[in-house]
């Protein structure tokens, strides 16, 4: 397996974005990838008790049995806390991209991020959509992957590939997210392109370990967002086996893998003010649960966080974060190690002695540029 | 009822406070209260896995059933995370300032707060006792008020006094904190000091009401602290009727709690680079916890407390944070209120639709102060 830091889409697949002018700056706004096949899907969404318009939408067309086409998202407005009206328009949104692709409402899927509580602008979506189905190309996926961003600083891109009897599979991968982000989920968003031969069953299971490993284990500020959205397109362009299972199986679901860590690091390394990328691996742990609690509570508290920040070796913030975990641990068998705090890169390792399960965070520091990037957007 | 904002000893009290030297600022460090008569006590102690060592030596006095004379207390070092050592420490502190007032060790509570993870320097304790006893005093409840101070920039006191049948009660108490505040508790030393007589079992009950409307729900950071600690010492000096039941117990009860939540309020008033005093009301939540949980999840929502610091109206973020709480809430139900954010005092009052449940919570915003602060602290 081979893995770029860059989105190359797939056999089959074209992306393209334009601006639409609902970002004020007049960057580009609104995203499409396109799938030439008919595709399978999959997709991970929030918890959020108030989950946005468009991933109710996409949740009513993933019910169906129907397969996939393309991917419709904009950036500036999160349509979210919309009432009937939000549901409405993302529909629209889904149903104007299924026209101009001649294909079903319901093989579409919508993203929106940005601002919650303000109504779409759907005329200006709506002017938009011809230009930006007449410009998919399949060189368009650094486009979309721009166009999907809100405060993040730079693009997520990041696509392996392997070969498999005979046939190389593609798994690309863009994503946004610089803030708001927590576990259950990351608020991102997360568009991957395969050509993967897969049914849907597999691909959700690999999909759904991909996340659990990766945009579940980061952590900024601790905050859920309402739009969080991963989604997953397989159109088996590149004519390989089926990899439903065995050793196919294990290897689209580790390049699957690969890229979701690859751009949930970049996430964290982008995180909103950040200075520091810190990875925290708890050990030792009685069990993963214990692990996991262990690894987020470090990574989630505002004191050890400005204490990176910081460069103040202040290990006892360290010990009351896992404390307060409810991990099982006890002083006589704690063991912390802190890499020097100099460092761009810090690595946390906590051993609680207790049995043999593990986890791995991601974090980044808090720093007074996170308050005035939050302090001031709206 | 008559609520005062400053420490007024209750009859039978005294208290002193010396600088020792733990504190390199040379401020006072090192604080005694102490009871004439024998007093019933109760306390509340964090949940943190990691309790500090005074913690432990508390719990292990009041698990006796002698009376309790006194209460000793550094600040500059939390003797937390530090193994048996730490253990002996904090039994020398109980056992000299025993010593020194002619009582049992058993009858005497132990606190500390500051950095983690440092041994206590007991020579500089111990050198201090017998001069921190000799100034013991009616009027000493400002300097141990003082003394217990950490990061604060002020001195948290309250007293309240109220009458029952022809007796005045009084109830005094000092707290400390400014960071490092969370629900389970509040990282915060608190000591309060009463002349009502009242059996110990009533005494708890009392207590732990106060404790959960008052720093059980205060919120600056989210963190947890292993030193936290809420006394009470009642002496029984007024003379007053057994208080523990019906209208006494309603009168006293209603004072403690007055007294805890003054502390309280001030603690978040003084939180570490705070500029704004948020009270977050939730109602019509379907059960108490839900409304807790709702209001918690706002007032520890880094987002919603970074909008309120740069006065930007972003209620999605408020939207966000009770979706992502797990309390019962529907979107068409939902209604939002926030005073302006110009001022000092914010409130959001949330009102979920679901039942007639619920809970205010207090906190703070979040600055690049607070960052600062925390980042320098050591």
């Amino acid at each position: 397996m081979k893995l770029y830091r860059k989105a190359l889409l797939p056999a089959g697949f074209l992306a393209n974005a334009v601006s639409c002018g609902i970002k004020k700056s007049g960057k580009a706004d609104l995203a499409l990838i396109y799938s030439q096949l008919p595709a399978e899907a999959a997709c991970c969404f929030t918890n959020n008790t108030f989950a946005a318009a468009p991933v109710a939408v996409s949740r009513q067309h993933l019910a169906g049995k129907g397969a996939f086409r393309a991917i419709i998202a904009n950036s500036g407005n999160a349509n979210c806390f919309t009432g009937r009206r939000g549901i409405r328009d993302a529909q629209e949104m889904a149903r104007l991209a299924a026209k101009g692709l001649h294909t079903d409402v319901n093989a579409v899927l919508v993203a929106s991020t940005g601002i919650i509580g303000r109504a779409l602008q759907m005329a200006k979506i709506r002017r938009a959509i011809p230009q930006l189905i007449k410009g998919l190309s399949a060189d368009g996926a650094a486009k979309a992957a721009k166009a999907i961003l809100t405060t993040d600083t730079c693009s997520k891109e990041a696509t392996a590939r392997f070969r498999i009897a005979g046939r190389v599979v593609s798994v690309c991968g863009m994503a946004k997210g610089a803030g708001m982000i927590a576990p259950d989920m990351a608020t991102m968003l997360c568009f991957i392109t395969t050509d993967a031969t897969i049914r849907r069953a597999a691909l959700r299971k690999a999909l759904k370990e991909a996340v659990s490993a990766s945009f579940n284990c980061i952590s900024v500020d601790g905050c859920m967002s309402t739009n969080d959205s991963v989604m997953v397109l397989a159109n088996a362009a590149s004519g390989s086996m089926p990899l439903d299972a065995g050793r196919g199986f294990a290897a689209f679901s580790e390049a699957l893998s690969a890229v979701c860590l690859e751009l949930a690091k970049m996430i964290v390394r982008d995180a909103e003010g950040a200075t520091k990328f810190i990875t925290v691996e708890v050990k030792g742990a009685r069990n993963p649960r214990d692990a996991k609690a262990a690894a987020l509570a470090i990574a989630n508290s505002a004191l050890f966080k400005t204490a990176v920040y910081g460069e103040n070796p202040n290990f006892g913030r360290i010990v009351a974060a896992i404390g307060a975990s409810g991990a099982k641990a006890r002083e006589e068998d704690l063991r912390i190690r802190v890499s020097p705090l100099h460092k761009r890169d810090i690595n946390v390792e906590v051993r609680l002695g207790q049995g043999t399960a593990g986890a791995t965070v991601y974090t980044s520091d808090l720093t007074p540029a996170y308050i005035r990037i939050n302090a001031a957007y709206n």
